[in-house]
C-alpha cells in the first residue's frame, strides 16, 4: 500500500526519481524507484542522520518542531517531511525537478501515512 | 558593508526577521536583526552544524555539492545558502514569511558575498 502511494507521488512530479519512507534509525519502511540508477537506500540512510540533526537543532533554536526540509544540491534536490518523531518520507528529484509540486504532493500525502504510523 | 546587504534582503522579504553570515566553525561574520527577540547567534551556531552535516551527506549521497537548504519548522523557516566551503548566509523568516522571495533574494546576493570571501 505504501509503495502505491510513493509511486503516485513520484509519477505525478516532473523530475522525481524516487521516494522512500524511512525510520530515524536509518531503516527504510518502503520505497519506489523510478530512475533505476538511484541509490535510494544510501540517500535514505544519510537523510535520516540529517533529519535527526535538524530535529535536534529545531528544539535548541526554539523555532517549533521541525516539519519539512529541502536540500538543493548540484545534481539532485531532496525534500523530506516528518511523519512523526520516528519516521519521515523523502522525495528525490533530479536537478531540474519541480520542487514546488513535490512539496505540495508530500504535504498532501503525509497525513495519509500518519494514520498508519500511529 | 555586509550588514547593509543583509539589511537589504531582510527588509525586502515579507516575514523576514534576520539574516546572518556564518562560518562553518560557528562564528558569525556579520548579522542584521529586524525582530529584536530573535536569537540569531544561537540559530547561526545550530545551523552551522546542520549545514556541515548536509555538506557531508551530499558528498556521501553523490548528489553533487550542497548549495542550499530550507528548514520549515512550526514557528520559523530558515533558508541557508553556501557562499563557499567555509561560509554560508542564512535568512530567518517567521511562520508566514515568503519562502520563495527569500530564496530568490539569497540567490542574487550570494555571488556578491562570494567575491569578498575568495
Amino acid at each position: 500500500m505504501f509503495k502505491e502511494l510513493l509511486k503516485e507521488i513520484v509519477c505525478s512530479v516532473d523530475g522525481a526519481e524516487g521516494a522512500v519512507i524511512m525510520g530515524m534509525d536509518g531503516i527504510s519502511v518502503d520505497e519506489y524507484i523510478e530512475q533505476e540508477n538511484l541509490d535510494l537506500q544510501l540517500i535514505g540512510i544519510e537523510l535520516s542522520t540529517v533529519v535527526k540533526e535538524m530535529s535536534r537543532a529545531a528544539i535548541s533554536m526554539e523555532t517549533g518542531p521541525m516539519g519539512e526540509m529541502m536540500m538543493v544540491n548540484r545534481d539532485k534536490t531532496v525534500i523530506a517531511r516528518k511523519i512523526n518523531d520516528g519516521y519521515f518520507v523523502a522525495l528525490v528529484l533530479n536537478g531540474k525537478g519541480n520542487l514546488g509540486k513535490g512539496r505540495f504532493k508530500l504535504r498532501l500525502l503525509v497525513p495519509r501515512f500518519a494514520k498508519e504510523f500511529e
